[in-house]
C-alpha cells in the first residue's frame, strides 16, 4: 500500500475531469465528456472518444456515491455524452492492450462494480437511470447504458449501439453485456448472438423491435422526449423526502511505508510473508442516535466513515500489492458500541441518509466477498467483532476465535445480520453460510447474548477455537499454508465456494461471464504477439490458433 | 474426423478394462478397478491406484448407458472398488501433465457430464447411486462419489476423502467437487474451505460432521452396512416395471477421409472451411407406436439409434477436430415421421424404455449445448425440422430457413417442444429463447400447422428467412464470418448467451467452475515449467508468481 506507482480511488468534483453533473430539482444530468490527455498513463494512450480507462471510472463511481449522499433530492438521473454524435467508444483499446493481465481484470472488475452500483441505486436508493444515447455506443459504453433502467437511443441514421468486442478485438463484452443483454433485457439468444458479433451494431427501429434499447426518436425530438420521460422516472422514485445532502469529505489516510492509517481503519503490510494486517475500530465517540444526527454527524458517523475507509483500503490492495494474497481481518474496540450504531441504522432505516449509509456498508461488504485475495478473521479478547462488524467474519473464507482460559472472549449478532446485507446471491451470509441447516440461522439471531469461543463454534459461527495455548501455533501455521498455495487455484477456489445457493444476475457477471472473459484474457489469441487486442489498430490482421476447446 | 489419432467413445462390456459390472435383481454393483497399463497413451503414464484417463471414463459412460437400457430391472447402484483401501485417487497427474490445454478441458467436459449422468439417473431414471468408499477417495474419486446419492465411508483409521487440487497440484476440483460441496452438500463454506486445501483430506466421525459423508463403518460392518442401504435406496426407485432390457449393438459408422457416415446421422468436414456439414434423417422406416412396438425394435428405434449416433459424432467431434469451429446442422427427410414419432414417445412417456429413450434424447441435446462450436441450423426445401428434430434448431445459435419462391419449406413444433427437454438451467429451450415474450411460448405451440419461413420469423422461431435468391449468399457469408472470429472468444460469448435465466448446479459446474477451471489451466503456475501441475511427483517445487488477480 505504498503510494509508489499506486492508483488511488479518491476524488472529488472539483477534480472531475471527464464528467459533468448538473441537478435540476429531482433530476440529475451525467454527461460524459472524456479528456483525451487526462488518462492515468497519457503516455500510453489517449481517451478518444469518449473511451475511458480506469482513471474516468473512478470519477463515475465517484459520481454516483455523491449523488447518493450529497444529492437526495435527485430521484433520476440522466446518462448521456456532451461529444456531439458520441456516446461512449467503450474501454480504450490501447490501455488494455498496454496493460497486464492482473489489471485487466481488476479493472473489468471495478467497473462491473460501479455499473451494478447503478442497478443497486435504482432498486435500493430510488434512483431511476435513463441512457440518453446520442451517438456512437460501443463495447462498454453500451454496458454503460445497459446498466441503466431505460435507453433512449437517437436516430440519426448514424447513431448505434454495439458489443464489438468478439469480432473486432478477439474478446468479450466482459462489463456485463452478455449477461444483461439476455438476462436483464431478455433479447432472444440467436439475435444476441447475431448482434455481439456485428462491429456496426444496430440502430434505429430495429434496436427497439430486437430490445436492445427502449425508444429511439428522430434528433429533433430526441431531447425532448428524454425530459420527459426523465420526469416520469423521477416520478417513480420512492426515495425519501429530505432536506440538504451531507457533504463526503476527503478520507485523507496517512500513509508510512506499508503502513495506511485511516480514522478507523488500518492497513499493515508485512512484504515477507505476503499478508496484509486490516483492522477496523469500533466507534470510541458518541454515535448519532436519530436521524436528525446522522445528518448532523454528515461523513463523520463511523457506520459511514469506516466503511468508506475499508472500501478504499479493499480497492487499493486489489489494484497496487498484486502480490499480498492474504488479509488477515480484526475488529478491536467496543463491540456495544457498534450494536448501538445497529440498532441506531435500524430504527431509522427509512430515513433517507441511513438508507443510504445501510446500502453502502452493503456494497463495501460485497468488495470484501468479490476480492480475489483470502480473508481470514481472527477474533481475539478486545475484538469488536458485533453485528455490522461480525459481517466481515462472515464474509471471511474461515474465522479464528480465541479461546481464552483468563481473558473473556466474545463475538455477538445483532438484527443487522438477519437481513440488512444480502450478498449478490441474494440471500445474507448467513443464509449462504447455513444452506444445509436453515434452523441454524434462527437459533443463532435468537441467542441475544454474546456467543464465547465454544458457543460461537458449536453455532457453527466460526471455523475454529484453539485455546490460548494454542492460537499463535495454529493461526500461524493456517497463514503459513495459505500463503503458500497458488494464487491462481485459491482465486477460482473462492470463487467458487463463496456463492452458494442461488445465482443472480450479479452472481453470473462476476461467475460466469467474468471467469470466461479472464481465460480469453490469457489467450495467445488475444494477447500474443499476433493477438486480435494487440494488434487492433495497427497493420496488419490478428492471426488466430484456431482450435475451439 | 479420421480415424488418426482420434479417440472413440464406443465400448462394450466384453471389451471393458477398468470397470466391472455386477447385478442381483434390482441392485447392481459398479467397481472400479483400473488397469495400470491400458490408459490412452500407456507409454506417458500408468493408471496407478484406481486413478483414470478419458478411457477409464468412457467406459464408466458406457456401463451407466447399459444400466440404464439393458438393465431395466435395477433400482440402485453401489460405486466402489476392487482395490484394497482405494477407492480412487482421481484423474491421472500424469495425464493432466501430459495434455494439451484443450484435450484437458474436453477431458474435463466429459467427465462432468457423465457425472451429472448419474444424477441425471436418479432423478429421472429412478436409478439410485450409493457410493461406497473403500479406501482412498482423492480429487475426482470423491467427485464421483459426490455425485452418488448417498456416500458411506469405512472407517479403518486411513480411507478419507480429499479434494488435494489446491494444495498439491495448484487447480481446482473442477468435475463439480467444489459446487457440489457447497450447494449438493450444503457443506458450509468455511468448512469446504478447509478441506479443498487440505491434501490429507478427512476422514471418520468427522467426516459426517461435516457432511462431507453420510455414514462411517468400521470395516467389520461396511460391507453389510451398504447391502442394507443399497436396498433401501433400490426401494426408493420410481423406476417401471420392466421386462428383459434391449441390447445396444455397435454403431458401427463407416469413415471415408472427412466423412463419417452412420445410419442416420453423416458428418461431413471441410478443413478449409473448417466447418462440420452434420445431417440428420428422419425415419425413413415403420417406427414403433406401442411400448412392446419400442422394446421390440430395441437399439434399432430412429429416437434411440438417430441420437446415439448424433451423440456420439459430438463427441468425436469435440476432441479430435478442435480446429473444426462451425457445425451447420441439417434435418432431412419427412417430417411427418419426425411428429408421429415424438406422438408414440408422448403416448408410451411413461414406460421404462421409452423413458429412458426421452432421457437419452435430452441428454444428447444437452451435450450440444455444452459443445464448444457455434451451430447454424439450415432450414431448407425437403427438412425434417419437426418436434424433436426442431429442438437441434432451437439448440443451435441460429437458424436460417430459406424463403422458397416455388419450393415448399416448412418447420413445426410438437408438443415434444413443450417440455420433453428441459435444458441444464431447467427451463425448455422454447422458455429460454422467449424469456423476454413469454406469450411467444404458447402461441407457437398452440400454432397446429407447419410454419413457412415467414411465420416461422413472425413467431421468433428462426434468426433469418432469406429468400432463395439470397439463400446462399446470405448461409456463405454468415458462416465466412463466423469462423474468422477468435474461436476463444466465440467459445466464451456461446457459453454466456446460451444460458439465459435461472443458474442450477449443473449449470454452476458449467459456467462457473469450468470457467474458472479453464482460466487456472493455461497460467504457468499451474502448466508453466515450474508450474504445480507439471512438477507434481517430480522433483522440487513449483515456483509460482504470487500476484493475485
Amino acid at each position: 500500500m505504498t503510494a509508489s506507482l499506486s492508483v488511488t480511488f479518491e476524488t472529488s468534483p472539483e477534480h472531475y475531469k471527464h464528467w459533468k453533473l448538473t441537478v435540476e430539482d429531482h433530476v440529475a444530468t451525467l454527461a460524459m465528456d472524456v479528456r483525451e490527455d487526462a488518462g492515468l498513463r497519457p503516455a500510453d494512450y489517449k481517451l478518444k472518444l469518449n473511451s475511458y480507462d480506469l482513471a474516468v471510472d473512478i470519477e463515475l463511481a465517484d459520481v454516483l456515491q455523491r449523488l447518493r449522499f450529497e444529492h437526495p433530492a435527485v430521484h433520476a438521473v440522466v446518462v448521456t455524452s456532451l461529444k456531439p454524435r458520441i456516446f461512449c467508444a467503450g474501454a480504450n483499446i490501447f490501455m488494455l492492450g498496454s496493460s497486464g493481465h492482473g489489471f485487466k481484470v481488476n479493472f473489468c472488475k471495478f467497473t462491473n462494480e460501479t455499473r451494478l452500483g447503478i442497478e443497486d441505486m435504482s432498486a435500493n436508493s430510488g434512483v431511476k437511470f435513463l441512457a440518453a444515447v446520442n451517438g456512437i455506443c460501443a463495447g462498454g459504453g453500451y454496458e454503460l447504458a445497459l446498466a441503466c433502467d431505460e435507453i433512449y437511443l437517437v436516430d440519426d441514421g448514424s447513431a448505434a449501439v454495439s458489443l464489438p468486442e468478439t469480432p473486432l478485438l478477439g474478446v468479450l463484452p466482459g462489463t456485463g453485456g452478455l449477461t444483461r443483454v439476455v438476462d436483464k433485457r431478455k433479447v432472444r439468444r440467436d439475435v444476441a448472438d447475431h448482434f455481439s458479433t456485428l462491429s456496426e451494431g444496430v440502430r434505429g427501429k430495429r434496436a427497439v423491435d430486437w430490445r436492445f434499447v427502449d425508444r429511439v426518436y428522430p434528433t429533433s425530438q430526441f431531447k425532448q422526449a428524454v425530459e420527459k420521460r426523465v420526469q416520469e422516472l423521477a416520478a417513480q422514485s420512492d426515495r425519501p423526502a429530505s432536506g440538504p445532502g451531507i457533504t463526503l469529505g476527503p478520507l485523507s489516510p496517512s500513509i508510512d511505508g506499508d503502513v495506511i492509517q485511516y480514522t478507523y481503519v488500518r492497513g499493515a503490510i508485512d512484504r515477507g510473508k505476503r499478508t496484509c494486517d486490516l483492522t477496523i475500530s469500533a466507534p470510541d465517540t458518541p454515535q448519532p442516535a436519530t436521524a436528525a444526527d446522522f445528518v448532523k454527524a454528515g461523513d463523520q458517523a463511523w457506520a459511514l466513515c469506516a466503511f468508506r475507509e475499508l472500501d478504499d483500503a479493499i480497492l487499493r490492495l486489489r489494484l497496487n500489492e498484486p502480490e499480498i494474497g492474504t488479509v488477515i481481518l480484526r475488529a478491536v474496540g467496543d463491540p456495544a458500541a457498534v450494536l448501538a450504531v445497529d440498532a441506531a441504522l435500524l430504527a431509522n432505516k427509512d430515513h433517507w441518509l441511513v438508507r443510504e449509509i445501510i446500502n453502502h456498508i452493503r456494497r463495501t461488504l460485497k468488495r470484501v466477498d468479490l476480492t480475489a485475495r483470502t480473508f481470514f478473521a481472527l477474533i481475539e479478547p478486545g475484538n469488536a467483532f458485533a453485528g455490522t462488524l461480525f459481517e466481515l467474519a462472515l464474509a471471511a473464507d474461515r474465522a479464528y476465535m480465541v479461546d481464552h482460559a483468563d481473558e473473556a472472549n466474545t463475538m455477538a449478532l445483532s438484527a443487522a445480520n438477519g437481513g440488512l446485507y444480502p450478498m449478490s446471491n441474494g440471500l445474507t451470509r448467513l443464509q449462504t453460510r447455513f444452506l444445509g441447516e436453515p434452523d441454524s440461522i434462527d437459533r443463532a439471531l435468537e441467542h441475544a447474548d454474546p456467543f464465547d469461543a465454544q458457543e460461537a463454534l458449536e453455532a457453527g459461527l466460526v471455523f475454529s477455537s484453539p485455546d490460548d495455548m494454542d492460537w499463535d501455533d495454529e493461526v500461524r501455521l493456517a497463514v503459513e499454508e495459505r500463503t503458500a498455495f497458488s494464487p491462481d487455484a485459491l482465486t477460482g477456489l473462492e470463487a467458487n465456494l463463496r456463492f452458494a445457493g442461488p445465482e443472480t444476475m450479479e452472481t453470473k457477471i462476476f461467475g460466469r461471464l467474468t471467469a470466461w472473459q479472464n481465460w480469453i484474457f490469457q489467450r495467445p489469441n488475444a494477447v500474443g504477439e499476433r493477438g486480435a487486442l494487440m494488434v487492433y489498430g495497427r497493420e496488419g490482421r490478428p492471426s488466430f490458433d484456431w482450435r475451439r476447446t
